[in-house]
């Protein structure tokens, strides 16, 4: 078992109407927040009026727009200018990981005088950041719980996981009745992103059997209600477990004292997104099956065998490559039963910059230290068969 | 699933040689430490001689000899003596879960102009608290990652779960290696502790797959673990797995969402502790399943049956009486294999004090309102049963 030093600070205030101590949370702050958002569904469906009811007396200043896999440019530049320029004592964020990633880079760069892009690229180790409360409409990152955020900047095809401890929301509100209104495409995604982390931190060279529990009911779990999210997206109860499973996916709490296992399939995808920014889970799910498919060998055998006897449930008395091999055929077919795109073609990407993307991964990602380590060749490979 | 409002601040701290940290850590607080410990104990391991050693240019005051199930007097009231005479910033808590939960009601009491029984019988709420840092020696309570303490009042056999915010640690320390010399006896009372715990709160109305299944693994690992350390007292492996389990116990991430127990068995055990000052995993392991066998029936059936599937791998196609019936079964097996005493008898309790300690824990425990409820006349009943 690894050592390990571990903290989550975060308040997390879960249920059907906590969105009501808002104003008892923002009155720790000073006067000025600014308030992030996407595309305006929270909007569609009240949040957005709701909050401004709630913060009157607030001075609110508003950074919209933001989009999937946010950018660099202009979403964080915009919103550190703003900080600036107001003197903002607070970031609250309303909507999905993206905007909430995107409102960690501008709390960190909100305090830095030199370009933003020397804290996210590690360059400068961040002093201060802005305090940071959200609320959550959408399950899926995890980001409301962990420190780390996504960012992508356009021109140089990077999508960089910027991961820093100041970076934990304050407070994080999680009312599951805000993701009625997803829409099945993105209750897919959220799905795939959520068991994804869960399997970034299961398949690895020394687990406790502690950990492999905790994993193993996470991906119960959120089959299991994501597949009811899907088919009912009112049903309180399987939203309610989907969004706190999905909370539990980054912050580490599943994996403490396991070795690490270079988030291999996020290292991909992540690659995938920025070249041409498909949406993080779609691109997740369709990398998972190839990329256990290529690494099942008589060493990583044994994990395969208990993944599937603990999560689909595959009869323990089967040939373990019999078992191994099911298991990751449930993985695809379960993908594939909610309906997410299980080849590249289908999200817009051809064979045409393979190799480029496979060189960026390799040079970027060190996944030549992965649980199953991954070279140049390899990642070709599992992108070729993901077509 | 229940609405949930949830912060754990506490930082964990944990494997072999991290108490060299210890002075980074306590280098945030003042200089002035008050050092509790227990009997000796932590001398004898020579981790008395290394805190001193790393502590050198502190001016630390000490208050020893705190028992297990920790006194308000002395122990809790010379503490907060001290506290007030020497001006205490922060209290290094070095030994087991009575340690660290004396030093929980010193922190507040210190703090506090009145007598600090006003704060532990909730007569008045704590206003402050001082930092509390702690380094454990004994896999058991959790309290290292809770904000409760449980304090013993000898004069009127109150023993009374004091919980408050205020009270999480700041920084637990945890170094397996410090629990190699834990006697096998102390070991199993700390498995049944901690597996207690899970049970309070999976033996509930309403509870999350997601949660079934982090319980499930908790018992799953206390038990071959726990086995382990009992068999190997120097198995690492199986020593920080255990440490980290009972870690889980108390802060409530087992069952976010879930309805509420009334932690019955707690509510009985802590009369017994009480009343005999026995040691509160034995107490525990005897009441569990006599209390198990006491609420089995049509509307709890379903919740023994998971269990006994699921915890102990009794075969699915029984008839669920029987797959109940055995799971408690196996629940008392596995507890008398790792040589718990299972009779009240052998723990020096007779049936004289059964009726006076039964109206103490209807009156005192609320356990009207537990998943199963209980009169007084079931309290009697289960006392009865496990003598």
């Amino acid at each position: 078992m690894q050592n390990f030093d571990y903290k989550t600070p975060t308040r997390l205030i879960f249920g059907k109407g906590v969105v009501e101590k808002l104003p008892s949370v923002m009155a720790q702050f000073g006067k000025k927040i600014l308030l992030t958002y996407g595309g305006g569904s929270i909007k569609k469906i009240g949040l957005y009026q709701k909050v401004l009811e709630l913060l009157k007396g607030y001075e609110i200043v508003e950074l919209s727009g933001i989009q999937p896999n946010p950018k660099y440019d202009p979403s964080v530049l915009d919103g550190v200018r703003l900080c600036k320029e107001h003197n903002i004592d607070v970031i609250l964020a309303v909507g999905g990981g993206s905007v909430l990633d995107c409102s960690k880079a501008i709390a960190a760069g909100a305090c830095y005088d030199g370009d933003p892009w020397d804290l996210i690229s590690y360059k400068v180790k961040a002093q201060a950041a802005l305090p940071i409360v959200d609320i959550i409409t959408l399950a899926a990152t995890g980001s409301e719980y962990d420190s780390g955020g996504v960012i992508s900047r356009t021109e140089t095809n990077d999508k960089i996981g910027y991961l820093d401890p100041l970076l934990y929301p304050h407070t994080s509100f999680l009312d599951p009745t805000y993701t009625f209104t997803v829409s099945k495409k993105q209750t897919a995604a959220g799905i795939a992103d959520a068991m994804n982390h869960t399997m970034e931190q299961y398949f690895v060279e020394d687990a406790t059997l502690l950990n492999d529990g905790f994993c193993e009911s996470m991906l119960r779990s959120l089959m299991v209600n994501g597949r009811k999210c899907i088919e009912n997206p009112e049903d309180y109860t399987a939203r309610a477990e989907m969004m706190l499973a999905c909370t539990y996916g980054c912050n580490r709490i599943l994996s403490l004292g396991n070795s690490q296992s270079g988030w291999p399939c996020h290292g991909i995808e992540h690659a995938l997104s920025a070249y041409y920014d498909i949406t993080h889970g779609e691109g997740l799910a369709i990398i998972t099956p190839r990329w256990m498919k290529h690494i099942l060998n008589e060493r990583t055998l044994p994990r395969f065998v208990k993944y599937g006897i603990n999560v689909f449930g595959i009869d323990a008395n089967l040939d373990k490559w019999e078992i191994a091999n099911k298991a990751i055929e449930e993985t695809y077919k379960f993908f594939e039963s909610i309906n997410i795109p299980m080849h590249l073609r289908e999200v817009g990407i051809d064979d045409s910059r393979i190799g480029e993307m496979a060189h960026h991964i390799a040079v970027n990602e060190g996944l030549e230290n992965a649980y199953a380590p991954l070279t140049e060749q390899d990642i070709v490979e599992i992108l070729t068969a993901s077509l």
